[in-house]
């Protein structure tokens, strides 16, 4: 069986992200999506939130399952029985951090093959943070994201503190 | 009567801004050029600071105004009557940032269109943070920002704490 | 009155052009549209089939007018009364070489203003080059170019010599 | 069972081809790997010598097969069973080039996804036709191709009319 | 004689560094090598760790010699009796980085030249970054840094707080 | 003695070439220009004239010399006793396709290292091919060529066929 990871901060998840996980349940037999916690990096919402919202995101996807973690990525995907690692490429920014990762992770483990998959154009240009932003000054954004990832941003912007 | 947004951090504004605006200016009617204050942005002036340097540069240039905004790009452009929302273009990383940027802007309003010009060459590599970093080290910028950003910018780097 | 100048080779025209010529066609009160003879490029179609698949394509579209030129763009641009010159951007690909048209025109003649629009995400990565190669083989290019442009593609392709 | 197709021109294929197919046939169960016959396009080796050179050079390769197709990809994909169309990436250049073609051949037939696998680092820069330029100025090759195939383009270069 | 510049954060150095300042003293007479003093970028190691670090991956090597510096570079250079500021390219996002770099400097210093030299494949993906992110995972570094560098990295990481 | 080979096809040198050559002679003791006469590549002037042309327009620089070659790079520049290859970086797309070539090229012959010089800004987007092109239209060239140079290139658009 041929199981790949898909490993983001989700913070939140997007269509975007949607996206790449479903064209990968296609190609591959299971998917593993896992939230990576990192400690430098902040996000808006906890480790527990975005696992949350992709779970509800991806409810009833047949071979999709979840996890977190923290630590080397190829490691992690060992772990699962994954033989691959699922990226999804925007543009040409991505396209430089994201090969840096791969060949990185390559030298780390060669067992596991990082595999880049084209985000669909009406995603081309989305990212996390721009939807963060323009939430944080009312703009709408139903089509980036999910209704209930709308509403837990729009709950965690009036109410930042907790 | 065709009106461009030109919106920017202007910290401060160099001669980069400048040659946009002036091409801006012979392609609209009328171009409002309006400081943006991001609270997620830590920048070295204060709004009003960039708002008088802004003012001050381009003095007695017909068909330029000035303003402050807050929020959401498109919703100012359409307050204003902002048919256009004009942007200088440098280099590759300025591309992908700018296009997520429109593409975004242009789901939240597609009455507003973005319009992207060339920065002319002698500026093809000038950046508000260079120019300040160089500053810093007591480099010479009068290149790079008129007479009166200069002398702010000195006065500034001498006491940081106002 | 702004007119702005929209230069191609239109070999043949598609729903990425289009897009492109729309959007001008809000910003400024008139779009002059002109098919470019070039004596180095080959080209699928001829001028006058170019230009008269772009004609029907835009039939009906208030502000925009048609022509044809061979010679430099900014001569042709000033002899039309055009301030600017509108080029839709694509990729990485297409912004170097627009960036160097755009430089050395700004040369010839600093009065008319390249401006470059971003094509819509779903056109994002269309090409004539590619809907004529899809074509030859037996594709369906329905989603990239109108009906006529289809029909005229496909009697081209049935019989090459014409 | 996962079929991934991996289609080029192999004119001729190099160790970057084959490290492509490798990685390739670890994630998949099946490769098969397939020499494009574009008319509009001039090859040095024919359709024939391609297809041979390939065949010897990923002989024993358990779960690797090949063929030779015209028309389009994903139309022979399907032909296939192929779930997957396996692309190597290697830099810039090809990435804008990928992307147009993955993103067509998507419109062109959903079921059939394109996946990249980046190159590894030592044949991040090799192509085939500086392999042919350096041969053909006698410049030793064995690091970028196969032994057989140095004997070939050896051969071709000596007697090109053949 | 012909004197380099080669400055840099070093933090710490990385065989990515030591690759091109070996190259840079194969073309120069003599290489001296700088650690960068940067008020504004917070570093792992201290300025003096980061120069004993270098110095000791560099013992030995003819001619190279070492310093530190705070300020223009373009001043250091000349007080060193460098013609020549000697950097390593990796990929596209280091390309704009660095020519903004040498545009501005060129301008402060029109005597010192800037020299770009490409980074060997194996390393062309190396960052000093991502070998601290992987170090503090507990993945293996010994491909990247020199055992000395690692040793550091492994006793700096148990005890941050140092 | 540090001595730099800068090949090309100079088809014909235009000032960008000659910014580089000049930048050159300030870094190494002697640089050896080399027109590249390439028998797969058609070219506007013959070997004779582009040699001309560029002996007239380095006339009196004082360690600046000329040659031609066929063949490897990396042959011609061990035969000159040169250490270095210098070639001019001007954007994105150039960047790729030098990075092909250094590399392959560094294999080939390791003793030779690449170098790149950024081109000073006001040349950033200029080519011979656009100059070509422009003064076939009738466009004034003189920004961008010597004087010479333009008349020569003036003469040859009059009788191609010489």
């Amino acid at each position: 069986m041929k199981i790949a990871l898909c490993p983001g901060s989700f913070d939140p998840v997007t269509y975007g992200h949607l996206d790449i996980i479903q064209r990968a349940a296609r190609i591959f037999h299971k998917v593993h999506v896992a939230v990576v916690q990192n400690p430098n990096k902040k996000s808006l919402f906890s480790l527990e939130e975005r696992l949350s919202m992709l779970k509800e995101a991806t409810r009833g996807w047949a071979n999709v399952e979840h996890g977190v973690f923290s630590g080397l990525v190829v490691d992690y995907a060992r772990a699962q029985g994954a033989t691959a690692i699922v990226r999804g490429l925007r543009a040409v920014s991505d396209f430089e951090y994201e090969f840096q990762m791969a060949s990185m992770n390559r030298y780390l483990n060669p067992d596991v093959e990082t595999v880049f998959i084209m985000t669909s154009s009406e995603h081309a240009y989305l990212s996390s943070s721009l939807v963060k932003e323009i939430a944080m000054f009312g703009g709408d954004i139903s089509r980036w994201v999910p209704p209930h990832v709308e509403k837990r941003l729009m709950e965690k912007l009036r109410r930042p503190e907790q």
